[in-house]
């Protein structure tokens, strides 16, 4: 099986990698070859017996998709994108990569598809973005999406490319549309949603962790694993068993900031929520009171896409897989 | 006050054509200048007293938009599309004139708005093919848009990007979905809906009609009249009232066969109603089957948009404008 990751260098695309090396295969056939794209060159996974091929590729550039595709991978995950905040900043940018650069590869498939048979199962990462508030206390999976940033349109409009694509049969697309990743690895960043990772990530290893916002937030959130099961999950469940509507919320967990902070406590003790530093940011309280409280996702559940089972368990998964299984405080 | 019309050689073109100039303003202001473009010539129309051009148009065609626009009209009404069996049989055309025209329209407004403060009103008509069955009994307002068609898609993407390029400040647009217009004028054709007004239409003139479908098929309709209604007030109503949701479900009249054909019977007799021959066609059960059959637009009602009376009303409105108040039978 040859399965293509466009957006390979990202976090998520580098943990798919990892997960796909590590079980050697995709529901139950080995992956015998892998091609990872994306702007930089993403790194080659160590251990892996098939074949690597690695591809600095910018997927708004005409042409790019279709010699990312000539080979007819199985698999296709679309995971690559322009993030929510500089696609505000950057209009033109954010509508060349995230709304052109995904057309130009459903079409490169389609296009090939109409060549000679081919119909790949073709995962696209969308996002709870598409939602834009007010929202009522649970997002139903037949609510309508009237996104409020230019990301959120553009994942928006993928996503109905995506379904009727599908309908014409050019590919056998599935849109899942993450939570807000929560522990989020690496360094603070400007990210508006960066202190809901910030807050347990930064205190685990000794460090101060701002809060801009109440304990009372309340957000929508996945693990990294749970994102990755997302992935292997769409690229492997039956197509006919989704149906016409092709976009899925999937299974998160809501929490508010309060319920965050009280399963560090209990992993990680007091001395690890004492480096919580209060500082009201009244720029953030605006943006972050736009975003999704809650959902249910249905229709995901009974496809059987899996939730993580608590925060206490989104703790301990990011202690395991980043931190060696040592809490450093 | 200068207006754009396009996709002004339609059969809703003409008729919010005629109702401009016969009005001679729009929203309390005098209409002096009407651009009308169309893929073909428009008609220009009698009895204007101001500047009217008249403009060969393809909006799909790469600066084709920016030429329309570069007098920074004031109202800007795009009506344009590849109807819904053309768009399904040429995938390549319905793609490229509604989704790409559509774009290039709202980036040229765009690109002139940056240039020097410009911020027109653009009223684009999206369409219930924005919903997919299953549905629920009556759809309400925010009910998501899963399209079943390409034409359907298309008009949804219209829809996220017309809200996105408001929020963004480059015009101030209004969204209007239209039920299916009934009776609509001019000689039977072959779209899927026709029978809903050639059962009406034909039977005014002493001519028989075919029914394919049983009478107990529901759907959504608006007469032709009540959609120069939802046009006009699109263009003159407070953007502000509308907030950032800015594409709205428009009211109609949810009716089935039947009840269409006793609205018959009362304005124009049984001789009228006989003229009606039953003839299933299984290919048209199945299309009308995935049909809307009724709405909740509770926005648009609030917002002073108003449906027809009755379809005794739309009959009779038919009657009016198109036989020069007679009817042959």
């Amino acid at each position: 099986m040859h399965i293509l990751i466009i957006g390979a260098a990202g976090m998520v695309g580098r943990k798919l990698t990892e997960r796909l090396v590590a079980d050697g295969g995709l529901g139950g056939q080995p992956v015998d070859r892998l091609t990872l794209a994306d702007v930089v060159e993403p790194a080659s996974p160590a251990g892996f017996t098939g074949a690597v091929s690695t591809r600095i590729a910018d997927l708004s550039t005409p042409g790019t998709a279709e010699g990312l595709i000539a080979d007819r991978p199985d698999v296709i995950f679309h995971l690559a994108a322009i993030v929510s905040g500089e696609a505000e900043l950057d209009f033109d940018k954010g509508y060349r990569i995230n709304l052109d650069g995904t057309r130009y590869l459903f079409d490169a498939v389609r296009l090939e598809s109409v060549k000679a048979p081919y119909k790949p199962r073709l995962v696209f990462t969308s996002s709870i973005a598409v939602f834009g508030a007010p929202f009522p206390a649970t997002i139903p999976d037949e609510f309508f999406t009237t996104p409020l940033t230019s990301y959120g349109t553009q994942k928006a409009i993928g996503e109905l490319l995506l379904s009727d694509y599908t309908r014409r049969g050019f590919f056998d697309g599935v849109g899942i549309r993450l939570p807000t990743i929560c522990i989020r690895p690496g360094k603070p960043n400007k990210a508006a949603s960066g202190f809901f990772s910030n807050i347990l990530r930064e205190p685990l290893v000794g460090l101060e962790a701002v809060l801009p916002v109440a304990e009372t937030v309340r957000h929508w959130f996945a693990s990294p694993r749970a994102a990755v099961g997302f992935l292997l999950h769409a690229a492997t469940i039956d197509g006919a068993s989704i149906g016409p509507r092709r976009n899925l919320s999937m299974p998160g967990l809501s929490a508010t900031v309060g319920q965050e902070i009280e399963a560090l406590r209990r992993v990680a003790g007091d001395r690890a929520v004492a480096l919580i530093r209060r500082e009201p940011d009244p720029a953030i309280v605006r943006i972050v009171d736009g975003w999704a409280p809650d959902f249910e996702p249905k229709r995901a559940i009974s496809l059987g896409f899996q939730a993580d089972a608590s925060f206490d368990a989104i703790i301990k998964a990011h202690i395991d897989d980043e931190l060696g299984g040592k809490i450093a405080v």
